[in-house]
C-alpha cells in the first residue's frame, strides 16, 4: 500500500466570465483542481483524460506540484471544454456550453501502481465509472466522492449502490436535499449516514461547511473572501485538501483529525475563488497556506 | 452609573405560521425577545408601550426574568400587532398584515434610572426616535442599534446620524448592502465601520455570523438547528444575549469579549428558533444555555 491519493475526474479546458473579468482555456476540471490542492499534503496521481490541444505548460504545473501524470491519458481529439458565467452573486454558474469531447468516452483502467494507493478520490462523474474503479483498488484505506444534481436523478440507483461502499461523502446542500428528499441540511445529512458513508461533509459555500459523522454534526465557517475572482473548482479544492490532510495525518477517523482537514479544506478552498482557474492555488505558497490556516483556527478559538 | 442595560424597541403580539403549526398574539416584539435573552446575562430595564389588552402574563414572565418594567407603559388602545409566514426557508417572513396601534405614538421619556442605565440597545425603531432616546442618557458605556430596510430607504439622513454617535450595528446581510451599496458583505462592513460604530456585527441566519472591527474581521457558524419552529426574534435575542455577556464581562472593546458574546448570542439566537415567541428562550435552564455554549465553543477548537 503506497501513502498516495488517486483522483479520477475531469481535466478540462475552462472559459470562464466574472464580474472580475473573464479567461479562456485555463486549466480547469475536477481532478486538477483536487490536485492542486491535495499535494501540498500528500503525492497525488491523476486518472484523467485529455485531448492533443492540451497546453504542455498544465501538464508541468501538475509536475511541478507533486501530481503524478503517468495515467492522465492524451489521446486524438479535442479536451472537454466548459464556458460558463458567474453573476455578482457567485452562487450558482450559468453553463453557456459544455463539449465533452475525448471525455465522452472515459473509462479508466487502473495502473497496479494505482490500485495500491492509500486514498481514492472520486470526483464528479458518472457513478457508474466512478464504481468501476473503486472495484478496482486493491485495499484502500480511505475512500470518498462527489456527485452532482445530473447524476442524482439521472443515475439514483448506481450512485446509491457506489455510496453503500465509500467511506467519505462531498456534496452540497442542494443535492444533499435532492438526494434525500429532506429539506433541512442536517436532517439529510443524517439521512445520508444511512445510505453507507460515515463522514458526510456539506459544502455550503460562503455559508461554509458541515462536517457529519455518527457522532458529531460540526459546523465551520468559511474564510471570509472579501474579493471573489471565480468560484468555480472551489468544492474540488476543498476535497484535495481534506483528503490530503486525511492521508498525511493517518488515523483518519479521529474527530480530530478530521476538524483539522476541514480548517485546511476551508482554507485552501478560499485562495482557489481568489483568482481565476488554479492561478492561486499553483502560486501560493507554503508559509501563506500556513498562516491562514493559524488565524483561521485562532479566530475560531473562543 | 447602573450596570443595566436599556432596551427600548417594540412589544407586540405576533401570529404566525410556519411548517410546524402556528400561534396567536403571542409576547413578541423587538424588546421583548431582546429582553428575555439579555436578562440571563444582567438586569434589563425595558422602554415599550403596549396596549390594554397585553396579557397580564406576559408581564410576569418579563418579571420572573430580571426585566425591569417600570418603563413599559400599558394605554389605551391595542398593542402592536403583527402576522407573518414562513416557508420551509425560514429566509424571511411574509408579513401578512400589521397594525401599528398603539406603538404609532411611541416617543418614550426615560425616568433618571434608565438615563443612568451602562447599556443601551436602540431595538429597530425609527431613527429619529432612536437617537432622541440615545441623547436622553447620560454616559453610557456600550451603544448599540438594530434597523430594517424601511428605515435605510425612508430615514438614510437620520439612520447616518445616529450611526455616527452609536459604539455598535446589528445588520443584516441584505440591510448592510443596502445601507451601503456594496454587494460583498465584508466591504460593507469594512465601509460601515466608517460610518461611526467600532463593531459591526453581520447577522446572516443559519449562515451565521460576522464580528467586524477595525483589526479583526471573524465569520461565526450558526448552531446547527435540525428543526427551525419560529425564526421570530432571532435577530433580538442573538442581540441581547451580546449585549448582556458584554455588559456582564465588562472591558466589552476586548476582542476575547466580543468573541464570547458572538457565542452565547450564536447559542441563544438558536433556542430561540426552536418553538414559537419566547416559549424556549423563556424555560431552557441555565444549565442548557451553559451546555450549548460549551459545545459550540468545543466544536470550534481544531
Amino acid at each position: 500500500m503506497t501513502k498516495e491519493i488517486l483522483v479520477v475526474g475531469s481535466a478540462a479546458l475552462d472559459s470562464v466570465e466574472t464580474i472580475h473579468g473573464s479567461t479562456t482555456d485555463a486549466a480547469g476540471g475536477s481532478a486538477i483542481h483536487f490536485s492542486m490542492s491535495a499535494s501540498r499534503f500528500a503525492p497525488v496521481r491523476i486518472v484523467a483524460v485529455v485531448g492533443t490541444d492540451f497546453p504542455e505548460e498544465y501538464l508541468e504545473l501538475l509536475h511541478n506540484h507533486n501530481v503524478n501524470t503517468e495515467e492522465l491519458i492524451k489521446t486524438a481529439g479535442n479536451t472537454f471544454r466548459w464556458h460558463g458565467r458567474y453573476d455578482q452573486n457567485f452562487k450558482s454558474a450559468e453553463t453557456l456550453s459544455t463539449c465533452l469531447n475525448v471525455f465522452e468516452n472515459f473509462s479508466p483502467e487502473l495502473s497496479e501502481q494505482a490500485k495500491n494507493c492509500s486514498s481514492l478520490f472520486l470526483a464528479n462523474i458518472d457513478p457508474d465509472i466512478q464504481y468501476d474503479v473503486l472495484k478496482q483498488m486493491k485495499k484502500p484505506e480511505i475512500t470518498a466522492c462527489d456527485t452532482m444534481n445530473y447524476w442524482i436523478k439521472l443515475k439514483n440507483d448506481s450512485l446509491k449502490k457506489l455510496l453503500r461502499e465509500v467511506d467519505i461523502l462531498f456534496i452540497n446542500d442542494e443535492e444533499a436535499r435532492q438526494l434525500t428528499g429532506i429539506f433541512n441540511v442536517i436532517t439529510a445529512a443524517r439521512k445520508m449516514l444511512t445510505c453507507g458513508p460515515s463522514v458526510i461533509i456539506v459544502k455550503r459555500g460562503d455559508a461554509g461547511s458541515l462536517l457529519v459523522t455518527g457522532d458529531e454534526l460540526i459546523p465551520f465557517p468559511a474564510w471570509p473572501v472579501e474579493k471573489v475572482v471565480d468560484p468555480t473548482g472551489a468544492g474540488d479544492t476543498f476535497g484535495g485538501a481534506f483528503m490530503g490532510c486525511l492521508t498525511r495525518e493517518g488515523n483518519w477517523k479521529d474527530i480530530s483529525v478530521l476538524k483539522k482537514a476541514m480548517a485546511y479544506a476551508t482554507v485552501l478552498s478560499s485562495f482557489n475563488v481568489e483568482d481565476f482557474s488554479v492561478r492561486r492555488t499553483s502560486r501560493v505558497t507554503a508559509e501563506e497556506v500556513e498562516a491562514r490556516f493559524r488565524k483561521y483556527v485562532g479566530n475560531l478559538k473562543v
